[in-house]
Order: structure tokens, then C-alpha cells, then sequence
């Protein structure tokens, strides 16, 4: 008999991969990798056109074209029992009832383009949605963000009312790409939930559904979700042409990139928090009970795992942080040397040495505080501090925005009971992960894995596929392996803790919060009443 | 004719130089230098017993030799009209009645050397004398330093009471080498003003005299002061043949090193201050009122310009602020070039952009808060910032600090009218001088001058030997011909005022200091209850 493959798709920023992962032997027996045709278009559109600061858009074919590109070369010949995707999110576009993008028909209209994750020029949306004190942002921390759904729509609906009166579907570009392999419309309730704050009435919530009256038209634009390891549909015969692939081709629902890491990992129980550690680092903890919990960015039931409740907080930037300090002192001929360079001379230096505090906002601060404007804080440098003693701080400052993170997440009723790191640096960074666990004052648990959201994604489609009964099976047979585990030491850890104390006591000094404010909208454009003092000042 | 010359001597912490002044043309005609045989003793006595930490020694017989050294360089064969010398302080030595030090008696005995101004493991007595509210320390912000005599002698007479009790004279260096120059005992009131606390009752001192009961038989060591700009003496037979000088040669009472710079640089009138900008910055403001002054650190009458108080006030770091970041982030082939690269790089970076703010505490801070266990602070880095933004946030930093300290100034009473910086920074940074300016919001002189202090002190020589009538003639004729003015700019004042509300934010934010008090104590001896929270923490 044929062997029966899963492929799992993983939409990133600048390029989509996939994995080909054999169902006998649970073995990935390929991957492959695919760059969007236009990237992340934060400059201009494909004809040239300007886009004003804080714009990133993408161009909606470029993600068929690579999903095209993957399928065929993971799988033309092969019998393929179930394809599961995942994506950046939110990164929503317009539609036609059709599912033709309103960008391959108003090509010269910025607002008719997907708006990727990272498009920041809707926060004034954001900013008047947060004015007022709506029930249901009970659950995402008491506030919306620029980046997710309702500001994006509301800036298309302002500022480009004639589009948004043609836009049929505002969908997430996951959700339109599962549109368009099996024909059928089929919208992720792990879009929809942590993306449009999308929510069942459990435990008290004060809402349901999506949230009305915000967006003057946005509901009707919107589908009902399905929970994630649901089928989408099959493949259609278009694509199977297109691609050369056999077999039955179920597509499951489509999950966000990060939340797919977690059956990939291991991550299928209440009580296990996975961090996430990219360029930005974002903690998903899985709960059977629901609780209100202050700080954190959202929480969904049935989004990530079924049964479960998915808790998602972030630190706005993380490997960001690391690479910022190489960019601005580098000692190497390249990136890798200087990273190098600075990993092996920081594990040299003494765990309980003199050493400068950081806050770790170089990109704001996502968990508890939810304000983009903050930023980075260095303190106690003396004659004596060197560039390694400023790039171990950095690294502490990274364990010290974690371990505040799984406080929230017990300060507000869960119970953490295992924590799982994950990405390239935690695989990589010893130093960094041992710092983890000495700081959360607990094990850690790092599992070897290379594609954890491609393979987590394909976990998705052999759940929906009925290949595996469940995402616990499914992490067995399908995600990784093995796992290093880093213990606390007990020598270390107090000289921490008193760390993290200062680290806290900062977090919480207003002096420092409004420092940052004035520092982020200081502008070169100087009023009249700025210059009145500064006359007086030099009448001094 | 023969023609006469002044010699300025300028005994430095690691070496002294002289200057040759001809006294018909006002003309620097030579200078010389002369390192110190055993330079300042920070790891070992000259015999190799080890010192322990803090400590910093000099041995006495050192400046003699290199006194001998630029003498007869200089001064062989010409007619000698005076001798004028400026020392580092406080540098004070115990010595038999004879003027023999006690180093040459017990050359094993750690606190028979001289001990050096940077020496630091006098702090504890410091503390205990600050502990009590004293009213001779009214005037010096009530506040004695390590640095100083009373600390200094406090430990040398617990530590060693033997060789206290053998003190006949504990006496500042440079009064030691005016001393063996001449064969007479002269205590310079300079010196003793800002070193021992010494003041007259003038404008309701509460104290007259030396400061009495503090440490046992200090005062009966100290011989009663004279004002600045009086004769020592002649220079012995013994010394005119060893350097074979001809002439009067009279030698003028000692100076504080940075004292002698006021002459030098043309400030011999009320209501100027002198910054003199070096590894760290010392703030002279010359002022013909009395008053109480917060935060300062001595205030002294006929100390540095008779008939003027002089109020001494300054920044623990300054160039080595900068000279830090070059060391810790090079970036050229040496520190010239590094500084080369980054002071041309801050200067093309628009005035008024988005960067950090810093303190400027990487030492501690002297003026206004008097604390050694402060440290740096950065605030504001987003991933966008460069190391050259940093560098340039530094030396706003410094011109900040330098902002904060001419305010006290005013807040206490006096009335600022001119400020002159000087040193080689201030003359070669013509983008901190501007930064001053902009951020003082008053025109800044910078004179062009090579050896300030030397010429200083041979300024005082000149008026010591009636060769001037006066200091304001002696700046004249022998001073600094001409300055380079920086005028403030009026766009990037506002902007810096900005800035500057923001560094005063953070100098008087409580949580701050706390925190750089913590990261100071914190060492690797971890105490139980520390180790107790930390223990609940691994159980969290």
C-alpha cells in the first residue's frame, strides 16, 4: 500500500514552509521553504505607490503562489492524507463574497492589500476603541490591539469607506488561503477568538459572538468559526491538478502560527505554559478552568487545544532584544560571530557577579503592562561594567519578563505546572535556557525540534483527518521527540531573585513609565509652549 | 638684564609638570615632565607588601625627586623670580616635627605613606563622622568625604595607633613639598578649608578653626593656615645648588590643583564659575557673598582669589564617562581613534532626535546627592537606537549633571554670570562645549591654554612675590590670551530642556536611588533569609 503523508504548512512574515511528515513512522521525511514573491510590503505597493510609516501590507496571490510551490514539492505523486495550516495573525483582508481580494481589483488602493500582523498605523483605532469600557475586552486584558481586527477594519472602514462598502468578507489571510484550497469558506475560532475577540458565553462571559457595534458593518463581514481540528474540506480537484497530489487531502481548519507550536512541543495538558521565544516571545498556557486573569493579551476555549482554554501573553520583543545589542556592538566579522562572541564570554562570567538591571522593553512592553510605548531601561553601570556584563543583563532581563509573565498566570488563578521553552535560541542558547529555569526557579523543558509550527500545523490536519483520535495522540506520534531538561540552581537562585526584586520594583516606578512616555513623544516638532520655558531658562 | 622667570609646578596623581614663564613677555617659554618613581601605589608598597583594597599611597620622597627633576630642568642658571606649586588634595602624609615622614622610619607601614586623594578605604570613618550632625560641615553640604583629612587621619589613628602617636604633623603633600623648598612649615588655606573644614567666623560660621574633639590630637598636627597668594619662603641654599636656580626665588603657599586653574583661565571675579572638565569635573564658583549652598561640597574664604568665597562643587565621572563606553564598545584601532569615530558620528546626528536619556552617576554622584554607590542609568533605548545615540546620550548626560550644579549654585543664592570650562576635552570637543551651551542656555568660554594648572600656580608665585599687584593682574599678563565662545542655540534648547526635566524626573525618583543602592550591596555572600524567599520561590 502507499505510505500516507501529512503535510503541514507554516505562513511566516517573509516566507511560508512545509513539512512532509511520514504517518507510519512519524518521521519528517522533507521540508521546504518558500519566500513571498512580494514580501512584507512596508515601503510600497507592487506598482510603486508609497505607503505611509507604520503600513505592512502583503499581496494575497503571493501566499497562493507558495502554498502552489510547497504542495507540489512536498507532495505531487504522494498520498497525502491531510494537510494543516498555520499563520501570522492578525493579518486581515477584504473580499468579495467570491473570495477574490479587493487588491486584484483596486491594485493602486493600500487599503485593498492584506494587512500583515505587524501593520501599526491603525493605533488610533485601537486607541478610541480602548477609551471606552467594553464587557468584552474583559477577557483580552482590557484592551484590543492595533494589530488585530477591529483596528485594522476600523481604519479600512475611515479612511477608505468605498472599499469597505464593496468588502463582502474581512478575513484573516489563513482562513482565506483554506478558502481557497477547498472551496469552502471556513473561518478558525483561533482567528476569530483571539483576533476579533470572538467568544462563547462560559463562566460568565459578558458577551457572545463577535463583538457589535464597534465596526459599523464589520459582523456581516465575518463568518462563524469552527473550533481548530475540524475539517475544512479536501482539496479541490483545481489544486490537486495544480499540485500533482493524491490521496484524500483533508484541509483542517487554519491556527495561528504560534498557537500550532503547542501539540508540537508536547504542549496538550491544563497546566503547561509554552514560551514561544522568537525575535518576540509569546507564552500560551493551557487551563481547564477559566479565570480572569489581569495582564494577559487573551483567552480562548477550544482556539489551541479542544477542551482547553488557551491564555496567550507576550514580551513585545525578545531575541530582538539580544539581536539590537549585536547590531549596536558588534565584535565579529558577521551576526553569528558576534552572537558567538558575546554567548561564550557571557557563560564565563560569574552566575552572582556585579552586574547592571535591564527592563526588557526595547519594543514596548506586551505583558502585564499592554503599552507600546515603553522602552529599554539599563541600570547600576559603573567604571567597572563591561560589554559583557550589559549583554548578560539584557539576557536576565529576558527571564525576568518570563517569570513576571507565569506570576500573572498564577496571580490569577492558574496553576502553572510545567513549562516548555521553544524555538531556535532556546535549542541553541544553553546560557540563556539555564538562566530560565534558575530565574523561573523551576525546570525547563526544551524540545529538539526544527519545524515546530510546520509540524504542529500538520498535526492539526491529521487530528481533522481522523488519522490521530486527538492532539495528545497526535504530539506523540508526530512532534518531538525528546527534550532537554534545565534545572534550578539553588546558589544562583537567590542572587536572582534579588534581582527580579529591583527588575519588579521598576516595572512598578512611575517616574520610569512616564520617563518613557515623554522620552516616545519627544518629536523634533517643538511647540510654543515648550520654547517659553526654554527662553526663561536661558534668562537664568 | 637678565630676564626673569616665573616656574608653576603642578604635582599630578601619577606625575608633576612645570612651566617656565618669562615674566617681561607673560610667554611660556618651556614646560617639562616628571612621572613619579612609584607612581600611586594601589596593589603594593615600594618593598612589595601588598595593600588592601580601596587603598591608594604615594611615597613622598617621589615628589622631592621630581621637583629636583623639573628645577634644574627648568630653572638652571636663570634668574628665578618665584616658585608657585598646586597639588592634588586631599594627600596628606604623617610627619616628624623635622619634617621627616614617618614612611622613611617605618617603610613596612602602610599608614605611614601618604595617602593619595583616590584613596578610599577611609570610607567607614567618613560615614561614622556624617552620621552625627555637625555644624562645622554646614558649609560643606554636611558632609565630609573619605577623600578628606579628618576620614584619612580617623583611620590612621584606629588602625595604627603607634604610628599616630608618632605624628607630629599630618600635613597635605603639597604643604610638605613648600615645606622642604623652603624650610618653612606653611599650611595653605586652601588646603585646609576645603580639606580639614578650617573657617574663620565669618557671615554666622557656626565653627572657627580647625574642627575640634572629632579625632583625638588632629588638631594639635595641624599648623594654622595662611591665605593663598602669601609667601612660603624663600628656596633654600641646599635647593639652589641641587637644581643650581639663581634669582629670589620666592615660593607662594600651595594650592589645590584645581584651584590653581582659576588664575590661569582669567576668573579672579565674583559671580564666575570654572568647570574643569577632566576624568571627572570639578565646578569652582567664585562668589563675593556668603551663603549657604545645598549640595555643594565646601565653600572657602581666600582659599582660591583672596576676598572672594570660592564654592567647590562636581561630577565624580565625567571624561571617564565617555572614555567607559569607549573602552567597553571600541570601535578603531585604539581609544583615540574610537573617540575619533564616535565624537565625529554624535556630531551628524540631528540635535533634537529620539534617544535616550541618561545619569551621569557611572562614579556615584558628588553634587547634588554626595553618594559614591550610585550608578549609570540608561533609559529610553528602542530597537532603533544606536550606539552612537547612546554615546551622544552620555554627553548630554555630562552636560546635565554640569546644568544641575549651576542651578544649586543660583538656588542657594549666588548669581552665575559667566561660566568657563576648561581642560583638553573642552578645548578638543567642540560638540559637548555646544551641547553645554545649548543645555546651560548661556554662552560658555572655552580658553585656549595648554598647562592651566601649572600656569596657575605660577600665577600665584608672581603675586606671592609681588611681581603683580594682584590675581586679576597675574590672569592678565600670564593667564590665557584667548578664549572660543559657544552661544547657546535656540532651537535645540527646548529640546534639551525637555530632556533635562526628564534627567532631574529621574534624579529625584526614590525607586532609582533604592535600586542602585541594591545592585551596589549586592554580592555573591548570600545570606539565609535571602535564600529562604527564594526557596518558596522554587516551590511557586
Amino acid at each position: 500500500m502507499t505510505p500516507a503523508y501529512l503535510i503541514g504548512l507554516d505562513f511566516g512574515t517573509e516566507s511560508a514552509r512545509g513539512v512532509l511528515i511520514d504517518v507510519a513512522t512519524g518521521r519528517t521525511e522533507a521540508s521546504h521553504i518558500c519566500a513571498y514573491r512580494h514580501g512584507a510590503m512596508t515601503i510600497s505597493l507592487p506598482n510603486g505607490r508609497n505607503l505611509p510609516q507604520d503600513w505592512a501590507l502583503q499581496h494575497a496571490p503571493d501566499y497562493l503562489e507558495a502554498a502552489e510551490n510547497l504542495l507540489r514539492h512536498l507532495g505531487r505523486g504522494r498520498n497525502i492524507a491531510s494537510i494543516g495550516l498555520d499563520f501570522t495573525a492578525s493579518s486581515p483582508l477584504p473580499a468579495r463574497s467570491d473570495g477574490v481580494p479587493l487588491s486584484l481589483l483596486h491594485p493602486d488602493a493600500p487599503h485593498a492589500y492584506v494587512k500583515l500582523w505587524k501593520h501599526h498605523a491603525a493605533q488610533p483605532w485601537a486607541d478610541r476603541i480602548n477609551a471606552a469600557d467594553h464587557a468584552f475586552l474583559r477577557r483580552y486584558g482590557n484592551k484590543t490591539s492595533c494589530e488585530w481586527v477591529l483596528a485594522k477594519a476600523g481604519q479600512l472602514a475611515d479612511e477608505a469607506p468605498e472599499l469597505w462598502a464593496q468588502t463582502d468578507r474581512f478575513i484573516e489571510a489563513g482562513d482565506w488561503v483554506v478558502w481557497q484550497l477547498t472551496g469552502n469558506e471556513v473561518r478558525s475560532k483561533c482567528q476569530a477568538g483571539y483576533k476579533v475577540h470572538y467568544q462563547e458565553p462560559e463562566n460568565g462571559a459578558h458577551v457572545s459572538g463577535y463583538p457589535r457595534g464597534i465596526i459599523p458593518g464589520l459582523v456581516e463581514k465575518l463568518a462563524a468559526p469552527v473550533a481548530i481540528g475540524q475539517q475544512a474540506g479536501r482539496l479541490t480537484a483545481d489544486w490537486r491538478r495544480r499540485t500533482g497530489i493524491a490521496g484524500e487531502a483533508i484541509v483542517a481548519v487554519a491556527v495561528i502560527d504560534a498557537h500550532a507550536v503547542l501539540p508540537a512541543v508536547g504542549a496538550t495538558e491544563s497546566g503547561t505554559v509554552v514560551g514561544a521565544l522568537g525575535t518576540s516571545a509569546c507564552y500560551m498556557l493551557l487551563d481547564r478552568q477559566f479565570n480572569y486573569i489581569a495582564g494577559i493579551e487573551g483567552a480562548v476555549l477550544d482556539g489551541s487545544i479542544p477542551g482547553l482554554w488557551c491564555y496567550e501573553a507576550g514580551q513585545a520583543a525578545f531575541g530582538d532584544v539580544l539581536a539590537w545589542f549585536i547590531r549596536a556592538f558588534p565584535h565579529g566579522v558577521d551576526e553569528a560571530a558576534s552572537f558567538a562572541y558575546y554567548d561564550r564570554a557571557a557563560a564565563t562570567l560569574p552566575a552572582t557577579g556585579e552586574r547592571p538591571v535591564a527592563l526588557d522593553w526595547w519594543n514596548g512592553c506586551r505583558t502585564p503592562i499592554g503599552d507600546p510605548a515603553l522602552s529599554g531601561l539599563l541600570i547600576g553601570m559603573t567604571l567597572r561594567t563591561t560589554a559583557v556584563d550589559i549583554y548578560r543583563s539584557l539576557m536576565e532581563s529576558l527571564c525576568f519578563g518570563a517569570r513576571q509573565i507565569i506570576e500573572c498566570f498564577n496571580a490569577g488563578g492558574a496553576s502553572v505546572k510545567r513549562v516548555i521553552l521553544t524555538s531556535g535560541v532556546a535549542e541553541r542558547n544553553a546560557l540563556l535556557m539555564q538562566m530560565m529555569a534558575d530565574i523561573l526557579g523551576r525546570p525547563v523543558e526544551v524540545p529538539s525540534i526544527v519545524h515546530a509550527s510546520a509540524t504542529g500545523a500538520a498535526i492539526h490536519g491529521a487530528v481533522a483527518a481522523g488519522i490521530v483520535g486527538d492532539f495528545r495522540s497526535g504530539a506523540r506520534l508526530f512532534g518531538a521527540k525528546e527534550a532537554k531538561i534545565y534545572s534550578p540552581d539553588t546558589v544562583a537562585g537567590p542572587y536572582y531573585f534579588n534581582r527580579y526584586r529591583q527588575y519588579l520594583a521598576l516595572v512598578r516606578d512611575r517616574q520610569v513609565i512616564d520617563t518613557m512616555h515623554a522620552l516616545s513623544h519627544a518629536k523634533a516638532d517643538i511647540t510654543e509652549d515648550q520654547i517659553a520655558p526654554a527662553r526663561r531658562l536661558q534668562a537664568m
